[in-house]
């Protein structure tokens, strides 16, 4: 493949500067005509503009393009009748029309960021959050009787999870790095012991688990999830759950390495792929040079070795590395880290060093 | 009234050595003949016993009473024929047949305990957690179908949630510690940006919050919350949300405060009230007196402030005041914390040298 086409959308608040620092490490890291960017617009700016959140032609730009790079989207209060956020639908619709699945969520603690952990040890983890059904199946769909009775629905299929509890076992035999006992572990997180959905999802995770014998499995109530997520986090490897609670455990990792700002996500299916920080568009410091730029860079280097891993480009590869290990280097250094991980540097600053350490 | 009824369950794993703990502090330190102990079996030792996890014998002790105090039930891999826990039949029976609507979880710090949270700060704050309804009304009840679609429903009442609400600021109202900035503040916990069900949970607060103009409303979604439980917890006063969320974050502020052992549980309606520390039966260190009585002995200090607050006896209030003093003493002395808080004291180490503090 000559070039990739990658859609870029800006969003909200914030958004359009994490975005545009992704953008610069991109260019300047990546060998030039490598990467092709087009912009689409979406996002509760854009409907308070035009009445839209996410118009048809960014939908089909983002459907086409080999991966979609995200600033951040919603702003509270921009909301539809039933009261949920008209800024979410952009990130809600490109998971369910394109079907991304895998909502994958890297946990690290960098050399020099912050834990609010008094000894966090190392923190490696991945979650893989099922991003296609679930509770989420029921997102702005839910019924709503006399402003009396709200109902929303769990669904789990067979199919779609024997996919995503696949996806975290070959990924737990791919990935570098590893939990503190050295141990390939696939950690199911799940309410089994009082949901019907959630013990379907462990027994089909036990059937899967049989095709990879060489791998742990174990299983951990999302209760008890939360406090070993605290207590020892350097125990997990990678962690297969639901939807809900996908979102719920994942942003708790994220604050265990430094908060929101540090959380890359990565949102996968059979075609193109989705990347953006876990972050939301924190509209009380955008336009301010406040926003940690890491979070979505970190995403872009997601994007960058999936789009390797498919189509074996080493221009992609060797980028990967450069930018990451700028990243490496950049947070090493107490000058070039954000407000939020305890720095004073702007966003601007940071990335005009990390474009000098390229 | 002469005196309460109180039944006691002891159920399974470590449930026996907890539960004996808080009796014996009770006897020792509440004036003889106020309190009268029945007991009642259930749980899941019970169920492999006889068949039957929750006889309708000790249902009826149960409702019959003043108050129940529970020690722990469940045990993993002794489930119904959909893989829920049988164990925790007795639980769910009681919350969903007594309507015990609210489940309240202090999470507060003592001083002696240690965080995980390298800088914890004043750690005191309540979760209020719907305990009638939300996805919980779906349990042991969804459908599965041809084991290949699983589907549990979610759903809320405004009565439901205006009951929850209104009780969770009645209590911002009335109860002892304060946030650090001295605010008195309910917070609602939902995801209201994606689902309609929570979106509806918050605008039924947001109309009961009007009744209380004096006590400062927010809302704060659910995966945002675990970030703030760990970087801010000395923010919150009440925090209120939804039956699963409520299961989720009262183990995530348990574990910020010393973990579960350290946490206790009170579940009300407008009868009986049922109490019990929020820890499982942990059946690997069951029978080896290692068991943290700390978050029982706390349960029943809950005990007897609820029926304090119903029937006015100084006897309560006396006890609950004693047993306190006792329990604040005794985590301040490094050799009385069990294992699980950073000590080496046994069960009854603890329990021994807080019956000779009373
Ligand atoms: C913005 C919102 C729709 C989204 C979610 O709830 O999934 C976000 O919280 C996330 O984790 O990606
Ligand atoms: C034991 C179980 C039914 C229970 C729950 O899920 O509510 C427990 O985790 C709790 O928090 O009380």
């Amino acid at each position: 493949k000559d070039n990739y086409r990658i859609a870029v959308v800006h969003g909200d608040g914030i958004g359009p500067e994490v975005a545009g620092a992704a953008l610069s490490l991109l260019q300047a890291g990546v060998q030039a005509g490598t990467l092709q960017f087009e912009e689409y617009p979406a996002g509760a700016t854009h409907f308070l503009e035009t009445g839209d959140s996410f118009p048809a032609s960014s939908f089909e730009g983002c459907r086409a393009a080999d991966a979609i790079l995200h600033g951040a989207a919603g702003i509270p209060g921009v909301v539809h009748p039933d009261g949920t956020e008209a800024g979410l639908d952009f990130t809600l619709q490109l998971r369910f029309k394109l079907d991304l699945f895998a909502n994958v969520r890297p946990i690290k603690l960098y050399k020099g960021v912050p834990s609010p952990l008094g000894r966090p040890g190392a923190i490696d983890y991945v979650i893989v959050r099922e991003n296609s059904e679930g509770l989420y199946a029921a997102r702005g769909a839910g019924a709503l009787l006399r402003e009396e009775v709200a109902v929303d629905t769990l669904v789990q299929t067979r199919k779609g999870i024997e996919r995503i509890v696949r996806f975290a076992f070959e990924l737990a035999r791919t990935r570098n790095g590893s939990p503190k006992d050295g141990r390939r572990r696939v950690t199911c997180c799940d309410k089994a012991n009082v949901l019907r959905t959630y013990a379907f999802f462990r027994a089909v995770f036990d059937e899967v688990a049989k095709d990879y014998p060489d791998i742990e499995a174990e299983h951990v109530l999302v209760d008890a999830m939360t406090v070993h997520l605290v207590n020892k986090p350097s125990h997990f490897d990678v962690i297969v759950t639901e939807n809900m609670f996908g979102d719920i455990i994942s942003d708790l990792g994220a604050a265990t390495v430094g908060g929101m700002g540090m959380a890359p996500s990565e949102e996968v299916g059979d075609g193109v792929g989705f990347f953006q920080a876990s972050h939301g568009s924190a509209p009380d410091i955008a336009g301010k040079g406040l926003a940690n730029p890491y979070g979505t860079i970190l995403a872009s280097i997601l994007m960058l070795r999936r789009l390797d891993q498919r189509y074996r480009d080493s221009r992609l590869r060797l980028g990967a590395d450069r930018i990451e290990a700028a990243v490496r280097t950049g947070l090493e250094d107490a000058s070039l880290r954000t407000r939020d991980i305890g720095g004073h540097a702007t966003t601007d600053q940071v990335v005009d060093a990390l474009m000098k350490l390229l």
